[in-house]
């Protein structure tokens, strides 16, 4: 299909496009938290330290409101890049795909309806177990519930995420689980070392290779609630887990946790596969033959500075931004450039506020 | 159709019926609190008063798992008269229907995943307003947001309620409204004099006409959230809200909302049409040309004496139980009598525990 690359399983990936072209979507978007964000140097989300805790609500409120409740700005970097919820809400209002925000540990909830999950938000890795074995425990089962119950009224789950330093914690789980990964970030400037640091300290505290103990020691409460839901989801729809690393960490978990390999897809951005200090599709074929859809969004033809930087290394995917983009273009057949139009000026309008 | 019989607009009523059969539903469990609920005599839901604050999480948790994790027992009354919960849970397994609960307000939430509107409880309208101004409109607008979610991804989407005392505050906004209501009860014995004396010394608070005025001084947390829910909602799917009096009080508030009355049927059980101190078609054709479904369940047939009892004035309804029943007959083609013994089952299952 025009836009899209498929990497992993061709043939699934061919055959899960034929099966959701003008179909029905829903979009999740789990918010959570993680203390591993306030490590200085850990990422750029949030481009003031204080407003970290903020970060997840404000991107449910901006994609549904158009604006955010719980901070007075839109997340957007001092010089201009915005957050990658404006390209997941670009996409989802394209194609008037209903959303649910679901709230798995946030330190801050969003000022809208959610679901919630009752969990709490996960510790600094660096220094402690992220999680206990209760929570662990708890967020899968309750993202079993809330997956059985949003993938049996669809066609097709989309599941995205909104977590501060969620990507060092994606790279515990996936060192926990013994596979050869670097991740992606959203700094072009990948803190590399500083993560792979973090990473280290926190595995010497690992004492088994149980797949709990790997999330309970490395993760954060994203990781086993959405592992949770995909495997209910998957057993009666198609599940795109919409981003780079963070859900390749959540495939290799839930591959304990058991899911129908023959209904997921991983769904992310072009920038994210160009990305060469990480290795999203060689880490999902160590993991699970699925397909991983890439959507080349064209923002790098854009004359505005700062959607023109993703293509520059910036950002690159957040918010569920590539699936949510996948899914717009599977349910309405509308093309990369359209949805670049439609970015503009929706960048403009939150810019002239 | 056999075991459902239609009031009100009997033409609409074929319809909705025609447009729902073999089709897709949701169901969604709205729980909420009252403080109302807790001036002696006014409501048998909750055997012990000082379990009235655990009803709605209690229906809501017996409803998905089978049984109760908030309380050590399933919520019945001393001499074995269960929750309708058990003919919600009946019918929602039976046809495979998802449900999603709502915390409205509820004074306990439930320990499973929910959808959180950020409410307080209701006041006891004998002494004070139910709500403030702001969480009556807080209520709308996140019911709208939730209704809009939920109507997009369903054919037909379910709403029932469990808040314990509402039927005397249903009655409340009933009569702000200027409407000539009388209200059903979970006691065969209703305590109209204490309702109407209530409701009286409320009305007596009440200094305009404005619709949100009279949910304001009157109502409940559930009434203005279910509101908003089928505002949205109706918009794009069939709606049936599930329950009797209280669904009135809903119906009346949404007529100043907004709603459309095309896709919106009233769905109860005949134990409310039959029930001589209340006037449900009557209040409901006051209000809005809809049709009402009353499904027949074969209660009195039983040989247990705590379902028997249903058909001889007890409960009668709740929980969404003649809504959920109806849904599950229009999904499926089961009949009442099928309902009947796979009820047998379940009370026989609780009761061995």
């Amino acid at each position: 299909m025009k836009d899209i690359e498929i990497f992993g399983n061709i043939e699934k990936g061919n055959d899960f496009i034929k099966k959701t072209q003008n179909k029905k979507f829903v979009f999740s978007f789990v918010t959570s938290y993680t203390h591993t964000c306030e490590i200085p140097g850990i990422t750029v989300a949030g481009a003031n330290p204080d407003l970290l805790k903020f970060t997840s609500a404000a991107d449910a409120e901006f994609l549904h409101y158009g604006y955010c409740k719980s901070i007075d700005t839109i997340p957007m970097t001092p010089d201009g890049k915005p957050t990658p919820a404006i390209l997941t809400k670009v996409a989802l209002e394209a194609a008037s795909i209903p959303s649910f925000v679901i709230n798995a540990g946030s330190k801050i909830p969003p000022k809208l309806p959610y679901l919630e999950l009752g969990l709490e938000p996960g510790k600094n890795i660096a220094q402690e177990p992220a999680l206990d074995h209760d929570l662990t425990r708890k967020a899968v089962e309750h993202g079993r519930i809330i997956g059985r119950s949003l993938g049996s009224s669809t066609d097709c789950l989309v599941i995205g995420e909104s977590i501060p330093g969620g990507t060092t914690t994606a790279l515990g789980v996936l060192r926990g689980f013994g596979l050869q990964a670097s991740v992606s970030s959203s700094m072009p400037q990948n803190p590399v070392d500083l993560k792979n640091q973090i990473v280290e300290t926190a595995l010497k505290r690992l004492q088994s290779r149980d797949p709990y103990d790997i999330v309970t020691q490395l993760g954060d409460p994203m990781i086993p609630s959405v592992a949770g839901m995909l495997s209910t989801a998957s057993e009666s729809t198609k599940v795109i887990l919409a981003g780079g690393t963070q859900m390749a960490a959540v495939l290799a978990f839930a591959k304990h946790v058991g899911f129908n390999e023959n209904n997921v897809a991983i769904g992310t951005t072009s920038y994210i596969i160009d990305d060469k200090t990480a290795n999203l599709v060689e880490i999902v074929r160590q993991i699970s033959d699925i397909p991983v859809f890439a959507i080349k969004l064209k923002l790098g033809e854009s004359k505005i500075t700062g959607l023109c930087s993703y293509a520059k290394g910036f950002v690159k995917e957040g918010a569920g931004a590539g699936g949510a983009s996948i899914a717009c273009l599977l349910k309405t057949g509308l093309d990369a450039e359209k949805l670049l139009s439609l970015t503009e000026n929706e960048y403009r309008r939150i810019t002239s506020q």
